[in-house]
């Protein structure tokens, strides 16, 4: 046996995330990534900015080229799709752009194949593309560059918020259409309805509670509107945000185990059960919510930055450990910075789990101090011992990194009456003389 | 026995928490607070604003008026200074402005006297009001506002630094003079260098590693300049800011315990020891710091309202405990953010605490983000277990609040290894994909 080759499936981050650790830990292994499309390692969490045009080149969300990436002595394949993978022979099958198909071994293997937007059933989404890769954005942007005056996002998640706020900066009139009662599910209503009046200071027409029934299609396919049961809304240009599920029909084919978040179930090692040597990262895998205490799927770059290097870690002979996640994100939407972690009240009761929770509004800055604004701090608990399990943050800059400390203290298990006298920092342009943190914490003691 | 009175001395954060807790609690017991000056609950924080122009008023540094605490049923005597305490009598005696001096009984004492400012030994030094009070701010700006040139700050502290970007916020040329070899001694001195790369940078003069000889004043006893041995620095206004100690000569006359730290020792209730019904809170009185194990004396805004409500507390009866600090301090240096928790690199040495440390440059945003700027992040930890026992944070917008998530991993013993892989948020607006603090815990976390 001569030198051993290590293939990934998928050149994002996870999947190069996995190379370059597993090439850092073992100069002698071969390591090949294979990417369907033209780019490694760029940020798709950097697309709406993109789109606004805060962001020129869209190669700026590029972080590593695959030339970059070769001259770390990492073989990467893009345009070359992996079709079908042969856990027993250990073998891929790969089919280049033009059609060709090769065989490709593998001793050790990571499957990174990410995830894709969900594609609603109505008629005319198919003529929308999704705006998650590099080129979808370049598409995108081409023909807002093009013109247009009017735009409709379907979908008031985070994407939705933040590209409706692109559209915005381009000058286009924007109509958001979201099926649920309220904007940004990952938050209790009573938060999300601050994040719904930052987007229509900023000019948005936020539609809840309706679903769409047709994007409407001129005779070249373009679009020209969005009908609901109600209206027909004016949309010379329509994104879809309406969820991603992750990319696994390559794994289960092959016989990789999925979990019951649809996502493919590895263990704290980013290991596949029962198949030495493959493992699974980023947006396609599960993680282990250690509120929940069970397996979730959350898509975001830095999961997938740290799953995808402890498989390559692993894969080259470590004994590295994901310890899991709890939820934490951070937007920001037009004025205000949104930020979340643990489980929401709603999430609570979803999983039939008993809580206490506080909301409480105060200011970013001390009052006098210039550009002091608004910031409301909601904190979940658990009753009795007071061991915090969530919190939300939404609020003006400045805001939403505070989340940070819930989610340090939620991953520990303090309790709040505890963080309500945590020597946390002080001065005028931060906060108030008590930070807003410990007053929430303060609030929701009261009610353990 | 009739009513029960308690009595607070000090009207500032400590006094008037002490103040409000116990009017809350008990709406029977008389409160009577005895302040020497004309104000009650003043932010001295924000001071430096005050001068700079940045806040129009200095009634906007008054949280709390006397009035408004009368409306609340505490019997507020400005103008009224505590001369003397009788603890086996538990009297008082007040000194009016007019000169008359009082007896007033008590049955609970609140000594929150609070701290003053250092007076150098140098000539001239004891023409320079300290810019502490409310009222002293507005002698100096009405001062600034007569005119003048030039300014020298003696002193390198956050509060002189503060004070400097106030002056040259004004227009004026400003020197900072140091003894020390650094600006900020809270900081390591690798850090330090970049807080003074800002104020170099907005324009500040900053000498360091040298000594006041004399200041300079007129036949009226006005300040003109600043000697030390190798020159003299024209000043038209001067400000000395070389730290402050606690005032705490009435309470150790009375016969109460002074701890090591020069400041009242307190046990985990804000009682003095060995004195029933009598309490100490805020800049006059110890803390327990967590990772040092031994009462310190920080003068903060944010323990002084602590303890302050605890003392409130536990003078009508209750049993609040004040868990003690780790040193959590954060400011805004003309463009740097800075913020600090726990013990430094030097203060470990001091200690003789063996500790790994480590320091990363970062960006404050993904780099294609507007507004990018740079962060320093510094860790300490202990060598073995990786336990973290302090963070330093310098940056651009957005990155001193950070250091409340230090706080926190500091407080509950968080190792830095657990930190590396803790789920904090990412968003390109806030970080790059790795938070400045993983990718600080991670490179500290190789040396433990």
């Amino acid at each position: 046996m001569g030198t051993e080759r290590l293939a990934i499936i998928g050149g994002d981050a996870a999947g190069m995330s996995a190379a370059s650790a597993a090439r850092r830990r073992d100069p002698e292994l071969e390591v090949v990534a294979f990417e369907r499309g033209l780019y490694t390692s760029y940020s798709a969490c950097g697309i709406p900015y993109y789109v606004a045009g805060l962001v020129e080149g869209a190669d700026r969300l590029i972080s590593r080229s695959p030339e970059d990436h070769r001259a770390n002595g990492i073989d990467v394949r893009t345009r070359c799709e992996v079709v079908a993978i042969d856990l027993g022979a250990r073998r891929l099958t790969v089919r280049a752009a033009c059609g060709e198909e090769s065989e490709e071994p593998f001793d050790q293997l990571v499957v990174a194949t990410g995830a894709e937007a969900v594609r609603p059933p109505f008629p005319g989404a198919d003529a929308i593309e999704a705006a998650a890769t590099v080129g979808a954005a370049e598409r995108l942007r081409a023909a807002l560059e093009r013109g247009g005056a009017s735009a409709v996002v379907v979908g008031a998640g985070y994407i939705g918020l933040e590209m409706a706020e692109a559209f915005v900066d381009r000058g286009l009139r924007v109509t958001m259409i979201e099926q649920a009662p309220q904007v940004m599910a990952t938050l209790d209503a009573d938060m999300a309805t601050h994040v719904q009046d930052a987007a229509e200071a900023r000019g948005v027409r936020v539609v809840l509670g309706t679903a769409v029934e047709e994007i409407v299609l001129d005779d070249n396919g373009a679009p020209v509107g969005v009908r609901t049961a109600d209206e027909t809304f004016d949309a010379d240009h329509v994104v879809v945000g309406v969820g991603s599920k992750p990319l696994v029909g390559l794994a289960e084919d092959a016989g990789l185990e999925i979990g019951d978040s649809g996502a493919l179930r590895v263990d704290d090692h980013q290991r596949c059960p029962g198949h030495d040597g493959v493992f699974a990262a980023g947006d396609c895998a599960e993680s282990h919510h250690r509120v929940l205490d069970r397996p979730v799927n959350i898509q975001l770059g830095t999961h997938a930055n740290k799953q995808g290097r402890i498989a390559g870690v692993n894969a080259t002979g470590g004994d590295d450990r994901f310890p899991g996640v709890i939820g934490t994100a951070v937007s920001k939407i037009c004025r205000y910075e949104v930020g979340r972690t643990g489980i929401s009240e709603h999430e609570a009761a979803d999983a039939g789990i008993e809580v206490v929770s506080a909301t409480i509004k105060d200011r970013t800055r001390a009052g006098y101090y210039p550009g002091a604004g608004p910031i409301w701090v909601k904190l979940v608990a658990e009753p009795g011992s007071g061991r915090l399990l969530g919190g939300q943050i939404v609020g003006t800059e400045g805001a939403a990194k505070r989340i940070d400390v819930l989610a340090t203290a939620v991953w520990m298990g303090l309790p709040a009456q505890e963080l309500a006298l945590l020597d946390l920092s002080y001065a005028p342009p931060f906060s108030g003389v008590y930070d807003p943190l410990l007053i929430a914490a303060r609030a929701v003691a009261k009610l353990v």
